[in-house]
């Protein structure tokens, strides 16, 4: 065994974590001329494979390319995405609906290769001769008073000297870990009742198996199944399953016992799925937290972002989103208080601790809508009632869905502007509403036809 | 500088923090056979002084005692205690009212000294040969699978093999720390906008300068300072002041400022704190903060304990109590499961849980009571019929203090019995609510002058 050398450095900033939110975070640092090192706790995802079962890919939308367009890879990141213009729901028959996002049916979120966006990005950061990226750092120790860090590393202990520190390594940040102690630190994190696990439906003949221009949907009341496609063809599958109960990961903890749940609950995805049995077996089980912390910063010196400061569930597709809205913000904050940590700090959480709060909400709730809503009759007939709407009254009904996905109003006056209805709303609620019942009994006289 | 030496030991059960409730555990689990140790990460408090700015008093009532009379040492340590039979609240003029706490004006809560209790209770732990404490230990790493601990101590790193780890190490604990990770380890944290600082109002000619019969309370209104006897004739008074704002610690931050502002709000205290400006420049701000966990103990094999799993606010003297509680109950746990602490731990969780969360509700709702309306008449009007009722009406009615501070009454269930009102409740507040408005109108008409 090598004895243990110690290293000592010395960079402006320090960001914890070279994932999407970090890179991205580097990008827009060294455009400021500040010099920034970013310390990974994994190895460089250039050289190695993909670590497996965290998300495959990822839905990107007005947000996150609206960062992307002000350091100029918009059209490079875009060029590998896929555009899923809907939701396409599969009932338990095998039939399908689709449901466009937006009342024209021409606005789409894109699907990405979560590993792709993040060597993009990373590869862009290293451009500049200001970023420098190191990997197997595992993060022990930081000086809130002083920005101090000290890492574990294949070669010893790495002692580093930062200006500023900025955690940007995820749901499970040791950076944020770490601000607990901090006095007036006031943090809650809340598992889901349900878990994940990623699977494949492979490409057939070289070509898309099922429509590669939805975001597929197995709604089956609390519990369901996701696709969105890749590059390659293929679609990355995940199952959102409770963690205990009947139809829960407890339960059906073999591919086999797997199989036999698929035939009863997904048929349709069974035949598409033909390597189900193995991958079952071998993809791991993921938690999903919802964090949030009243305090994004301490002393000016260190900070947290993306994940690391606000952990969000999927169900919105607003994850990358969100945390490269707050990259945008923090570089605002930085202009605007002429690069001063001190002031930049407090007016960036100032600014994004409700939002991020506010999305948090809405991704929890929208998974009651995705699981459990999307499935039902009434459901679509209404968000075809909300796209007529806006197609009739633009400035006054844009749908949350809308404003989320397809605009950059801030999460927490999506919020306001969707729940508490002004005078013009709760008009075209109203008429929703009526021709909604209608609907409603129009379908039911129908009976299960449709 | 000496080269570090590992050690490792085993041992059945580690418990971190030789605090009141560890050194407790201690005791009651050494009486079923097992070997025991404690780990502290401060130096042996029979060697060095008290720390400095904890709190140095604190009230024990019921459930504390219960637990200490389960180990034979209630007459040792209600030898040294000093019984507060009321509240005595003085308002900005230096008037006093007495309120006692129960009807009959003999119950009370007792004042002992925390530093006296804790080595009373390491004392009695360490009288049977298997329990052990060492010090100077500070945590590193827990392994959640298999109890194997890491400290870092003054002779170097020392590795321990326990069957089973309880974190008994306070409202920061670090073995919490260690579970935040854990998925499905649902948390939060919220610190209060108060913060506290202690003082002293010395002896007089030997003698107690106020009635050592009461806790007092000098209420202004959403801050306050309390004062509790100590055995040498002096009490300790705590300032619960604001973080920021008027009257706040953040504006009042020298001993001077602190003499002007007291001789302003606490007019009577003046003339007994002849160390005021001392103390107030030297004596440490603290924080207030209350935990709540949702899991209490993971695989088996670590849990938590008093302060570790539920840090609460002070303002209804539980917060020892509360944690002698966990202990009486985690060690009925273990007799039911014969020792099983598999099966004990999540009885124990599930027992208690919902029990410190009440307490916690109520500790936070008391400040409101002892900052602000302990010092109406109305309330204190309220109290007398309180008082009356549970004389006339003792099995309809008794009060959340009665039954927080002088019964074993499970706190949920205490909150269920003052919150919903049963039938009889409801007559009995009928009846309060129709003497209390007489007695309003009636005061009203005297006037400020009682």
């Amino acid at each position: 065994m090598t004895p243990p050398r110690t290293q000592s450095t010395t960079t402006d900033v320090a960001i914890v974590g070279a994932g999407l939110v970090g890179c991205l975070l580097a990008c827009f640092l060294s455009r400021r001329g500040l010099s920034v090192t970013l310390y990974e706790r994994r190895s460089d995802p250039r050289a190695a494979d993909a670590e497996r079962g965290r998300s495959i890919n990822l839905a990107i939308s007005a947000r996150g390319i609206d960062a992307l367009d002000r350091i100029g890879l918009r059209d490079q990141v875009m060029a590998e995405a896929l555009p899923m213009r809907g939701r396409r729901i599969h009932d338990i028959a095998g039939q399908t609906v689709f449901t466009p996002y937006s009342h024209d049916g021409t606005r789409a979120i894109e699907s990405i290769s979560r590993s792709a966006l993040n060597e993009t990005l990373l590869s862009a950061a290293l451009e500049s001769p200001l970023v420098t990226a190191v990997f197997e750092h595992r993060l022990l120790r930081v000086g809130l008073e002083d920005g101090t860090l000290e890492f574990e590393t294949p070669d010893g202990i790495s002692t580093i000297n930062a200006g500023v520190v900025i955690g940007a390594d995820g749901a499970y940040s040791a950076v944020r870990a770490r601000l607990l102690a901090t006095p007036g630190f006031d943090y809650r994190q809340d598992y889901l009742g349900a878990q994940y696990k990623e699977l494949t439906i492979p490409a057939r003949d070289d070509d898309f198996a099922i429509d590669p221009e939805a975001l597929h949907i197995w709604p089956r009341g609390g519990s369901m199944m996701i696709a969105l496609p890749n590059p390659d063809h293929s679609f990355t599958c995940t199952l959102f399953w409770p963690h205990t109960g009947p139809g829960s990961f407890d339960e059906i903890d073999s591919g086999e016992k797997a199989l036999a749940y698929f035939t009863a609950n997904y048929p349709d995805a069974v035949p598409l799925m033909p390597h189900l049995i193995d991958e079952f077996d071998e993809n791991p089980v993921g938690n999903l937290v919802t964090v949030r912390c009243a305090r994004w910063s301490v002393n000016g010196v260190v900070g947290l972002i993306g994940d690391a400061a606000h952990a969000i569930t999927p169900f919105f597709g607003q994850g990358a989103n969100c945390g490269f809205e707050d990259v945008v913000e923090l570089d605002r904050c930085l202009d605007e208080t002429d690069g001063d940590w001190a002031r930049a700090f407090p007016l960036y959480e100032q600014r994004r601790v409700a939002n991020a709060n506010a999305i948090a909400d809405m991704a929890l709730e929208n998974f009651v809508e995705m699981s459990t809503r999307s499935a039902s009759k009434v459901f679509q007939a209404q968000k075809d009632v909300e796209h007529t709407l806006e197609r009739m009254l633009p400035e006054h009904y844009v749908s949350r869905y809308e404003l989320v996905s397809f605009s950059t109003v801030p999460y927490a006056e999506v919020v306001r502007r969707t729940t508490v209805p002004s005078q013009a709303r709760s008009v075209a609620t109203g008429v929703a509403s009526r021709v909604s019942d209608s609907l409603t009994s129009l379908i039911g006289r129908k009976g299960d036809s449709a």
